[in-house]
């Protein structure tokens, strides 16, 4: 790996800022499509997508409401097969599918959605309740009057959907991937180093103290790094993920992000037969694993995690959980809470599975979800010498091949350009900027 | 005035946070609508108006190119004018007018806003250059390849617009007015009370420790106070301004404002013959002064003051200058810069007025001026308890009658309730929300 020193003088054509998955996607197919261009990328950590791309969970479906996001974690999805599959490169996928899970009121009010998934290639199958109870050992479908089910007012399950070519991937193998072959075209990162702020200079400056005035156009043209050093650069791609809004909103370029904490629980299988035979629930998938699934309360999901032996479960927590306008720098400041899973998580899990009764995390840990509260849906736009990319929503896994791509389009042609996605679909940079979006709000957030 | 005592027991219909225009036209208009509520407003500071309100330019047009944003502030208008003129209550109206000075390139980007306009009964005039040179002594309309004004890529003045029914009010006696009338009501304010942030509980909680639990319906029951005390509402109106998000994130309900530091600077005509000339411009309106006049730079105005022998100049600033998204309590934290006013400002208005050449200021301050960053539009939504009002990027005081009509309407009847606007007009709170939002984005931000 290399870490070129960065005199005052360094400049390069794009400085790409984040080395998770959507700014090393982003680096990647820039130096791909451009090979002469000089690339580097900044990263406050030590590696590749040690930021919350380590913490994510890691899961891809393309089972989304709005077409866009079926679009984008469509063809990305695609990508990473092709990685796995035909390029030999193990980036741990594993077709488990998603379940969502849902009560009567739910399902009618899905409906809609699932024939849209439909027609547009979405590859999904119902499960009506009989046949859940038969495929999932220890599911609970109906609650009949059980008094703590009534005090949380759970609701009866009536269907789940099963999103075929949705599952999990190994998010430190993809970023890898990604590293490597962006250094193999001569890209160069620069880790342990913080992207300070986004400098900004007068367009033909007069060399006056003080510029840009605001008579004056200016544009960004680098970085200033946490070293006091400057990296140059025609186009700096912000890709920071929850510190988009720090870096671009103290340069005055409203960055659109929001961020909560979110956290997983590990729950142990070893020892418990009854959660040995859930987690290896048949029928679903090739894996022979239950899918990750999703409960009809509260967005509480799990993802069954075979060769560890593990469930990891999480919820939506949105409730009176704070935005987080300014993140920590250093990840560790957060911290999960064995309270809430006790008594957030717990007595729901244990409501619809009995096989959880009793059963507590073995490890925890929290990472920042990080939202574009417009619409919940991503974004790539470019102003005044940036190309900011973000706003996932918990998405930048399963988006980030196709995030990349846009942002290289973007780098390329401007906020006009057309990106050719995996599989070659064309589509307009335009629909996920701010200033002519057409996006329809993603209703399927979990 | 009336200032409770707090206890922990205490409990309001209504607990309105913010004593801004915004805040206390909501108040006036909840009580005014329904006597029999018990309404508190919780104020910061030791009067109405002291924060942001009192910083603006204060300031009001109907001329906005969103037909919203013209029905919002065309009928505040009418009633700040009804209660200057018919109630007898001075509130410093003085029609000046608004003078948009435009190249000839705005004048063709403005052909479409300005028959919009004409065709929704705005009172506009459009005077050509010829007509601004005789009418504004001292006006330099054409450059001539002038050195500083190429430098500074200043245009050519080609026309100008003026809105008839815009001009200045003094913001202290409009929020006195509201103030008294709410207090005549039999509503009561609790000033130097700072609302440290919104309580959540359970929807019939069990009284466990740490609910509500994410299993739970949960909504805003209360305000807690900055001395540790609980205020309990059925309704909490949230009207903070500036604040907005710092309350509402802080309590996972997405605030939608962002705020940027905005100065103002006082210049002096007594003893200058030709500022004094300019300062009485005649023929614009009955004041026999200089409207409030927009440059066609960087968004630079000049609102002339002519009991003080003033003008006040500020404007946009948006060039690298950070978005704050927590904000100071103590507003006095932002300082104008006189290097503002000499670099960015000066030399700009001298160009356009040459008998600005050599005038400092004697004065300035700043202030927040506060955005909705999707739409620059305002916004009033309830959630979870909470209504809030705000975004009102700068408008906040030539809206704040229609705001506090819209917030009383989502009070009494919830989102989809229809205000009705003073001159009786229906509006639909709705189209201020965020879930089914439906405003054009305004183009004419100073």
């Amino acid at each position: 790996m290399v870490f070129p020193v960065i005199s005052s003088e360094t400049k390069f054509d794009v400085v790409v800022i984040g080395a998770g998955v959507v700014g090393m996607a982003s680096a990647y197919h820039i130096k791909q499509g451009s090979p002469e261009k000089s690339v580097l990328v900044l990263e406050r950590y030590a590696d590749v997508g040690q930021g919350n791309t380590a913490r994510s969970n890691a899961m891809f479906r393309n089972t989304f409401t709005s077409p866009d996001n079926q679009v984008l974690a469509g063809s990305s999805i695609d990508f990473y097969l092709h990685v796995q599959k035909e390029l030999g490169i193990d980036i741990g996928i594993d077709l488990i599918g998603y379940l969502w899970m849902m009560s009567p009121r739910q399902r009618a009010a899905c409906e809609r959605h699932i024939r849209t998934m439909e027609e547009n290639g979405v590859e999904v199958k119902l499960y009506e309740r009989a046949e859940l109870e038969k495929m999932i050992p220890g599911l609970v479908t109906k609650f009949n009057g059980s008094e703590e089910a009534g005090l949380m007012k759970l609701e009866d399950i009536d269907a789940a959907l099963l999103g075929r070519k949705c599952g999990r991937l190994a998010p430190d193998n993809l970023t890898a991937f990604y590293r490597d072959q962006f250094l193999k075209l001569g890209g160069k990162i620069s880790f342990n180093t913080e992207a300070e702020r986004l400098v900004f200079e007068a367009v033909g400056g007069l060399g006056i103290q003080g510029e840009p005035f605001a008579w004056q156009d200016s544009r960004v043209t680098g970085v200033k790094t946490g070293d006091g050093k400057v990296v140059r650069a025609d186009k700096v791609v912000v890709a920071a993920g929850a510190w988009n809004s720090e870096l671009l909103d103290g340069s005055g370029i409203d960055g659109h992000v929001k961020n909560k904490k979110r956290q997983t629980f590990g729950l142990p299988v070893k020892g418990n037969a009854a959660l040995e035979k859930l987690l290896h629930a048949k029928g679903f998938n090739q894996s022979g694993t239950l899918p990750f699934t999703i409960l009809p309360k509260s967005g509480l999901y799990l993802k069954p995690v075979k060769e560890e032996g593990e469930f990891l479960v999480a919820c939506e927590d949105e409730i009176n959980r704070p935005f987080i306008t300014v993140p920590e720098h250093d990840l560790e400041k957060y911290q999960a809470e064995l309270d809430y899973y006790e008594m957030s998580i717990y007595h729901v899990l244990r409501e619809y599975l009995p096989p959880f009764e009793g059963v507590r995390p073995t490890r925890m840990w929290a990472g920042l979800y990080s939202y574009n509260t417009i619409d919940n849906m991503p974004y790539v736009f470019e102003e005044d010498g940036v190309v900011a990319v973000g706003g996932d929503s918990g998405s930048g896994v399963m988006k980030g091949d196709a995030m990349g791509r846009v942002v290289e389009a973007v780098c390329r042609s401007g906020s006009g350009a057309t990106a050719e996605l995996y599989g070659g679909r064309q589509y307009k940079a335009s629909r996920l900027g701010f200033k002519s979006r057409s996006l329809e709000r993603e209703e399927w957030v979990i």
